[in-house]
């Protein structure tokens, strides 16, 4: 196996670093600055991200440019051997710019224009924005795309949002006029017969807003659609000039976890490497951060699987999150854990917001490796030395190796995007991510990884393949699912699959659509239970919790594994399993807890006799395959002990510990 | 007696169908539409009601007409035996008349003008939308008025909502010119004295706005009033060209059972019959659900009550209610008990929203007789048919028969806006509804039918009045209530009554007002208890909770019956009663349980002797009278059997189920 | 010492009056009029509040006035012995001036201009509105500054809001220009560098907004700020008029409780008199209502240190306050006991809203002396006679008596505004008011008087200080405090304080910043506790419950008096002592109950050798000083006797009573 490349140019090991304003400090440079760059190397950084938000102090007026305190943090950063990860500044314009422009503020959905202020305040279809950002960055590029301290560019600052005004309106009627080519077309995918909304103009069309039409499922999806190409697009007009003058220097733009605004598959096609922001609310309760553990691995997972690679974290926070209702400081050892496990989870970078907190602004107050104290004898600064001294120097050989897996979780944006806006069952309440969640746990209790992956992406090469609430099926999934069947793989999906097609349209002839035959079974009916209300799956002699969403369903070729215990569908199947080809493909009728898809799934995996490393309690175990062997990153998030076995040993990890195992290959 | 008329023209029996929406199927039309009517024969439909949402598909630009869909489902309904229900298309106006004419569209109480979508979105003011709807109307008169399958006029669809545009801004000016006279008048009803609000120029009026007045009673009341009379006038300039081409066909528009923002009572006035929207939320509780049954037998009362004749149920769910929190599955035998209750309530008709799920639009879960799986073989269709083929046919003597009230129970839509702006006691909790339908649950547990009127009907008739909560005493009520009192008549009102006249002024000299001496009290104080407070009425040697409201009455002229047992008005007269002439004002001081208001009902229905058929357990029986005597409908909404004593006999009733009695006249 | 002169003209007692609009019964006025100065002279008022929102009445067209009435209205007064508060008109505009003038509306955050209506609801940076308010006090000034019957001048009423309008916007800037000279001044106290917010030209800056800007601290202090400045400079520009023709009487307008928009420390300081609406919120339960006490003393406290002399009760209601949630009646007894707290607490008045209930208008069910029915025989009225006629002639020798203390609590409202406006910690939930209410509580148990000041007033003469919470120190306090402590002070300041400066910029070098040596501290981090979870303070042997805010500090200097119990800051300093000079600064750094606040401030009373009065159980003591020596009001909010035990003596205070305990000086 071959050393892999680092992502950072400049930079042999892991990344290490943060965001790093020191434009706020300008009057203090002869003090602060030569501070920062002594505490960041005495921290063991090796890169700091610099420009984002700066464009008012590049730019401070129309065409003026001031690029001096830049050069000197540039150069400052190369002398100490430090690399730069340099932002263009389009996260947030400069006031004179939103006074002489006012087209380039955004608009809400209600239809009124925003005023200055805040971030991502701005139109990405107007000319006038694009022009000026096409400007301050190719002054960028020609200024430092050729500077020794640059590693990686990173664009923009959490793209996000969208934008109401007429220039994007008209923008998104020629994207529906490329996509249905005829209004007569559109107004089928969109069945604009219901309540008279059938368009005889495109320039009839408005975006979804609370003034207007906002339940038309098909114009919602679109929009949404939309907005992630505006944001591609936008994305490749940033790194034109970019990609012109330092063709050698890797572009990203940071995602953030949970947001459910773009479509991050489709964005992560154009980056050239994935990086996010990763700020998850420990609580110092040992119960609740088992799980938050949990859904930050899980979101690891979701970000290395967008393009199947390792990824940046490029922010985190060394303690407490000042914009948390409660921004609790983070525990001892919860700093080192944190950074560990976005490592073990594909991550090749440890990254902060931020290097010093600043005197003012909104985030004064979050955490930094330099607090507003200014010196370094601080019990956050000791946590970030130690992790950068002594853990880090251990893991040069992790940078850019992969972290395979045989099992694929479906997250699929845009059947979320129709989940959320589906009008039935439980509304607004039907937990889409949730549900992901739930499934992952059983892989993530067991020490199998798993690979998450979108409806449009390949599903060779996997032994499981697990969906559950595929309530849209793009065009082409069910096609690919039935295939990976009949070709010997396992697949799983739940309740509230194949209800429609990729414009919110019901299949008709019965559900789960498409996935009728491969499932062998008829979806009848879906109940919605109320809030403490309870069925129960009876499977294999026990009787397991079912609740929120039971589908009354028919076996239909599949067999039934396991019925429903109570209400007037008692006795019909709950669980089916239908054999097509050489592979099996199993339906999951109702909502269930962690313990009926723990023993499900470990059933499952039992048969596949895929490789395990049980945990349990908070213990977490993933895997980096790299040209030496593997390194196992066994994490315990639980307040005791735990005793990891492997190969017959067992190895102790203390509470909120971890052990790092290295095997040979 | 002699035999009723059924309400629409062409159906002998109960009607039996539903909206139907084939124009969202005209590219099926080969198999779709003709499976449709298979469909609906086989489920013992005789009706469908079309054309509801159908202005884009008939109109598709301006001037241009395109009936020939419609005339096809016209003549296939004919053919196969349906009658249909034809709607005007103003519930939603096409995409080019928004986009053309924007005066159409409505303008928000914040003072924004609507984007094109959703439903009710246009101006009753626009003359622009007033020529459109009377073309569109007229076009359909002139095609259909005579087609051998129309039956009834389905006029718009659940009028609602207010507009707040320049142009109904002046109408509402001159309405209130017309009403008021002069600005002195004016000034004087809304005491505008107060705050400086005194108007010196009718062009200073605005209707209630979140950004100008909004606590002003007189203008909130005199605009919702002006908002009923506007729809009255829309209804009126709908039906102009139906009644001039189709003077036979009555005409209806549907109501909702809990919307406030219509004076039903006036409307009603201007319709051939009265026809409603029914989605009572079961909840598969026992408990909850003998609740629902109460509050849906209110609701129907309240229809059968606007014109003191038989209605029609023009929507109900056959299951799911989509756009519920929790869209819970009917269960078994639902369909049928609540579809029976209509028809005990007075209705003569079982119509469901919807007949076919549409693929897509924001109700493509909605319960339906047609699922989108096609077929008829659901568990849903088979109740729908089990209704219409095997109980239906026994009820074909029921259309058009009376349902006899000797109680009357006041719910003033005038009074119930009066309340909710009330400004004091309890703010925004104040419970009008749901106070009567706290006094209409003691009849309904007795079997005792009630008749429920506004503060405008005759009393005549009856031998109780019931009027709780009468806050405003709207001009003439407190005379009709003394001659009924002194003719005979007993009268019961609660706290909270004879506060204020028609503007909402308060009456000088002491509460209740005008009905001061009907009742020989005077109400001095009211007490509000914070949540969990409570205090007692001691009546008949038993203790009640009181809560809530607690008024400090003096006698003056009645007997006190019941007292307060604490707090520092304990002793003081709680529960009263006045002779005068030959009839009783009883004045119940206090907001009470259910346990009070039977015992005390119970009490009185025992001194007046009236017939009275106890159920208990979610038993609820209701009577129409008809040429061959009266028919009982049993229905017990319970999860136990009960039995139904009848002249000696015990008859079974079993959960969930019903029994029907006829009795001879 | 001196008798004190009474604040209003022409009354030697406590001014015992209300709002009264006759304006609203002109039609009634041979009788209502009559019957209004009777039944007041019945009550024992010796005042009347008239012209309070009588602009309609008095300029019923613009410039044309109509004082007839008024004029009647003051003259029945001076006959009836009664002295008028005489109000300016300007808190709600006639609608002909909102008709004709739209720019004297106010416009939303939002930036949408209001409509008519309601109150406060004008631009105080509209030069029509303000020429218009001069025209019309102007009028009002000439015709009844000589009056006999004029006692005081009451300005507007409860001036409060903003309005975004663009003249105000551009005063704003003025403002701006004027109090940072340069752009580049602002652009550090703001730190606009964050964000790229830098501001080139004044013109780009606009007031917080949510649809821009709301997260700029220094903007959104600035803008508070001169929202106060320019309430200041629109007093005073009403006053203008009043004190050219009538310089001998006084000037107030009335402030609310717990009113945050306004720094009234600020307004008070051009006002003559400080007045305020009173409306606590009892209950009837005991021991809430004990705690609403409290919070009425402390908001009387507020109000008497805005000049640290004597104040009016403008506004109080003698029963329900229509506008709470529950508008529950006042028990027996509160009424007096409301009265007289306030005049415990230094009100040289007891006034109500309102003298009779109008019979229209959203406060037409607020308590009044006089209610609908229109005499006086009612039990609220009863109460208002008693108090004014067997009370009050007991304290006439009170009036413009002052309330000594030698505790100061320090309340400063622009330190409420930054705590308001933080990221981090608890957002929203910091609770600047409720601590300090804590704090006051310990004091208020123990009869110790406590005077309120903010940060900008002198310390000299206290005997402790007490300033919890002093996230923001402004310019000054520091060195105020400093001097104080060396000259042998004591003070008491808590977690969470010296964080920023003015403009909310932190201070750098480790928090408590400039009051690091007074406390002899480092606060190094600031954790934030989950709702439930908890810490403790070991102190004195005992453990006292510490939640919410727990702040981790290093003794540097000062004496760790006690620490902390639990979690990994276990055994760190959690209450320290620092000696300096001859006085001692102490620091409490968690949040903790009233029970280590009363054994903490027991134990420094009792170093301190301060007379005490301790009540418990809802007994209060306030005294006010005389010439003949002091007054005690034991006052027993709760529902058992208490025994108040004064030099050597046992008083039996009732529940729900009280004793007045004269002592000579």
């Amino acid at each position: 196996m071959k050393r892999f490349e680092p992502i950072a140019k400049g930079v042999s090991g892991i990344l290490h670093g943060g965001d790093y304003n020191p434009e706020q400090w300008l009057k203090w440079k002869d003090g602060i600055w030569k501070e920062d760059l002594r505490i960041a190397k005495e921290a063991g950084l090796n890169s700091l991200s610099v420009g984002i938000f700066s464009w008012a102090m590049l730019e401070p007026e129309e065409g003026r440019f001031c690029f001096d305190w830049l050069d000197e943090v540039m150069d400052g950063l190369h002398k100490n051997g430090l690399t730069a990860v340099l932002a263009t500044p389009s996260g947030a314009r400069p006031a004179w710019l939103a006074q002489k422009y006012p087209e380039v503020l955004r608009v809400r959905a209600d239809g009124h224009r925003n005023a200055f202020g805040g971030r991502h305040n701005h139109c990405l279809s107007s000319q006038v924005y694009r022009a000026k950002v096409k400007i301050i960055n190719t002054e960028l590029a020609r200024r430092y795309g050729k500077h020794p301290a640059l590693g990686l560019w990173h664009i923009s600052n959490e793209y996000s949002g969208e934008c109401h005004c007429p220039l994007c309106q008209a923008v998104f009627r020629e994207y529906l006029r490329a996509k249905y080519g005829s209004l007569e077309a559109l107004n089928e995918a969109w069945w604009s017969a219901f309540w008279s909304h059938r368009y005889t103009d495109f320039a009839q069309i408005e975006a979804p807003s609370p003034r207007g039409e906002n339940d038309t499922h098909g114009l919602t999806l679109d929009w949404k659609r939309f907005t992630t190409e505006q944001t591609v697009d936008f994305y490749l007009h940033e790194i034109g000039p970019l990609k012109a003058c330092a063709p050698q220097i890797p572009c990203t733009t940071n995602l953030m976890a949970g947001y459910t605004g773009l479509d991050y598959a489709r964005l992560a096609e154009v980056l050239d490497v994935v990086s996010w922001d990763n700020y998850p609310q420990w609580t110092g309760s040992s119960e609740k951060d088992e799980q938050i553990a949990l859904e930050t691995g899980y979101f690891h997972d979701l970000m290395y699987g967008l393009k199947k690679k390792p990824f940046l974290l490029m922010e985190s926070s060394p303690s407490a999150t000042n914009w948390r209702p409660v921004a609790k400081l983070h525990r001892p050892g919860v700093h080192i854990l944190q950074s560990l496990q976005a490592i073990a989870h594909g991550a090749d970078s440890v990254q902060y917001f931020q290097m010093r907190k600043g005197r003012g602004g909104s985030e004064k107050f979050h955490g930094a490796v330099i607090d507003h104290v200014g010196h370094e004898n601080t019990r956050v600064f000791g946590e970030i030395k130690k992790f950068g001294r002594e853990i880090l120097p251990q893991l040069d050989h992790i940078v850019g190796a992969p972290k395979p897996a045989k099992v694929a979780l479906v997250h699929d944006y845009v059947n979320g995007w129709a989940i959320e806006g589906m009008r039935g069952a439980l509304q607004g309440e039907t937990g889409y991510t949730k549900t992901l969640m739930a499934h992952y746990g059983a892989f993530w209790r067991q020490g199998v990884p798993v690979e998450i992956i979108d409806q449009g992406a390949s599903l060779e090469g996997y032994a499981l393949v697990v969906a559950p609430m595929s309530y849209m099926l793009r065009e082409g999934f069910a096609d690919r699912v039935k295939a990976y069947v009949e070709g010997g793989g396992r697949f799983v999906t739940s309740y509230f699959s194949g209800y429609v097609n990729d414009t919110d349209l019901c299949f008709l002839g019965g559900f789960p659509g498409p996935l009728k035959e491969v499932l062998g079974i008829w979806a009848e009916e879906l109940d919605a239970l109320y809030p403490g209300d309870e069925n129960a799956i009876c499977w294999n002699g026990k009787q397991y919790r079912a609740f929120e969403l039971c589908e009354l369903i028919h076996a239909q070729g599949a067999e039934a594994l396991g019925s429903y215990a109570g209400d007037f569908y008692a006795g019909r199947p709950a669980l089916t399993a239908m054999t097509l080809g050489k592979g099996k493909a199993y339906y999951i009728a109702a909502r269930t807890g962690a313990d009926f898809l723990d023993d499900f799934y470990q059933s499952l995996l039992g048969e596949l006799k895929l490789p395990a490393y049980p945990g349990g309690g908070g213990l977490s175990v993933q895997i980096r395959a790299h040209e030496k062997g593997e390194t196992l990153f066994v994490i315990n998030f639980g307040a005791q002990e735990r005793l990891f076995k492997l190969d017959g040993e067992e190895i102790p990890v203390e509470a909120h510990g971890f052990a790092l195992i290295e095997r040979k290959s």
